[in-house]
């Protein structure tokens, strides 16, 4: 389109432009068309949708091109922790001013995670705003008919378990808005650069989809706080859970400004962004599950226990002291 | 949720009391997850997503309940051109405050919509913005495999087909703007009040998606206008056009407006939001689709036909004139 001599819309070159060179996909259409096609067959499609929004999720000068790679990120860290794998997504753009120095990187990004994630662009909608810029990816994945895993089925007696580390987005967060943790770091660029890459830029865990759901009774992924998240599992569960906070899996950035005292390790666990997987595994599953996470190159470490009751789950720190948190999570309203 | 004895995040509050009610659909998990499923079997799943945004593509003082039927009906209108059934959607929504004097008729709207059309909500996102509240919507509707109706597809000799009336939706808008149209109509309630529900409340023809796919050769919604869209329909597929202006179908308070020399007939086909079906149908087909769309209760009209050519398409007045159109549709950028 953007090559026909015939004037083509705003709205219509920059589609051409930025977004087709992405759409390789065969349901994608060439984004010629009104709509997108997946074919599922035996399998089930699992649809997720996440928003981002200028100055709510991401910081203004925060790069076009990480902003690209988080909101496409943040669908696929759902997907895996649902136990499915990249089908496709499409995406939401509501634009101030179509500005060819803010869409080049932010096109380039989309496309280098789409490509290196195995989830093509299928389609979507480019609007203007007068308000703050707002990316909306719905993301689609596909697996064996009725096999996704749910808030819901974690019992007492099973492990609960993270992926990766826990608490460095927030951190890398407090660190763009010059908190604590910016100024305990300030000789310490390598660390400063690893938290913000790890708030601009999560890492999902697609690996590991195949072994969630071959052996977790439950999963989601840790968006608003481990602490919050955890609370949301067990009571689509009805379960509670001990957490031994000495065994939450901190990086050494982290480890480091909890032995300074810089921060707590509350601020860790109700800190947000953290896009790692939070699941319960039966005992009897849990060592074939940790040799499978492995295998997957995905580091997970076990944290506590499922019980039975309904009281929002404990964090004990070494003394068997429960942790007192001031508030679980982050919440829009 | 709601009722937990547990503190709910204001956000899962906000979900609880406004969507679960409507998220029936055993897909949908009572939103109590992190992801919905689909489940297509032989059937191609069609995705489209459109977005609103106050400002754009409402007005401040809308009300909620059209707001809400507005975002999922411009959604099954994509649909409908495309020839499949709903199959339920995902909603993004973002809200500068939770208020209930707001999200209670929202809430109403959207579920009546949903059920009355037969698009179940599966899932979506809450957020806060500081900005103007934008409404997006991710539908997915379902038809038999590889049958998905394109814009690609027609051919010379076809006949262009709309279904409805062209304009009314935008003189509506012209209406609630204080424009030429509300001058005009000022001691004529009852045609200002229909203008002003066609802008506010599109009417999907999904009731004509199986004749579309069984009849149509190609097919678009009429979202940012007749002439810009049939010229998207008609680059799509390698063909122009020769519209006959005077058989445009037309409401009769846009007629009375054209009479009276108020409005252009150009206003009306580079007007937007009519959400009526484009479609191109073979001549040895007109009869049966015509057939079919009388028995589906959808008003259908022939306007004029496909010729070979690369020119934008004509529109010829009574005297054979062509209508100079100053632009062709609404584009953001």
């Amino acid at each position: 389109m953007s090559e026909s001599s015939r004037p083509a819309s705003g709205e219509d070159s920059l589609i051409a432009r930025y977004f087709k060179p992405l759409a390789k996909d065969p349901g994608a259409f060439n984004l010629d068309d009104d709509a997108a096609a997946l074919r599922a067959g035996a399998e089930d499609i699992v649809v997720t949708t996440d928003a981002i929004v200028e100055g709510v999720h991401f910081l203004p000068d925060d790069p076009p091109e990480t902003l690209a790679r988080k909101a496409l990120r943040v669908n696929l860290s759902d997907l895996a922790a649902k136990g499915a794998m990249p089908a496709g997504f499409v995406l939401t753009l509501a634009l101030r001013v179509a500005d060819d120095d803010w869409l080049t990187p932010f096109a380039q990004g989309l496309g280098e995670d789409a490509a290196k994630l195995g989830c093509p662009l299928l389609g979507g909608d480019t609007v203007s705003t007068p308000g703050p810029l707002m990316i909306s990816v719905t993301a689609f994945g596909r697996l064996p008919q009725g096999r996704m895993v749910h808030r819901r089925g974690a019992r007492p007696g099973d492990r609960v378990v993270v992926t990766g580390t826990i608490g460095d987005a927030a951190l890398g967060l407090d660190v763009l808005n010059g908190g604590p943790a910016a100024g305990a770091l300030a000789s310490d660029a390598v660390a400063r650069e690893m938290l913000v890459a790890r708030y601009r830029v999560p890492q999902p865990r697609n690996a590991l989809a195949k072994a969630v759901r071959d052996h977790a009774s439950s999963a989601m992924d840790v968006s608003d706080g481990l602490a919050g998240d955890l609370a949301k599992l067990c009571l689509a569960s009805s379960v509670t859970a001990v957490i031994d906070v000495q065994s939450i899996p901190v990086s050494s950035a982290a480890s480091a400004l909890l032995a300074r005292k810089v921060i707590g390790i509350e601020a860790l666990v109700a800190g947000g962004d953290d896009y790692e997987i939070l699941c319960t595994v039966p005992g009897d599953r849990i060592d074939v599950f940790t040799q499978a996470a492995r295998a997957a190159n995905v580091a997970v470490t076990a944290i506590g226990g499922i019980i039975a009751g309904t009281s929002p789950p404990s964090f004990l720190d070494a003394q068997g002291r429960e942790l007192a948190l001031k508030r679980l999570s982050y919440s829009h309203f």
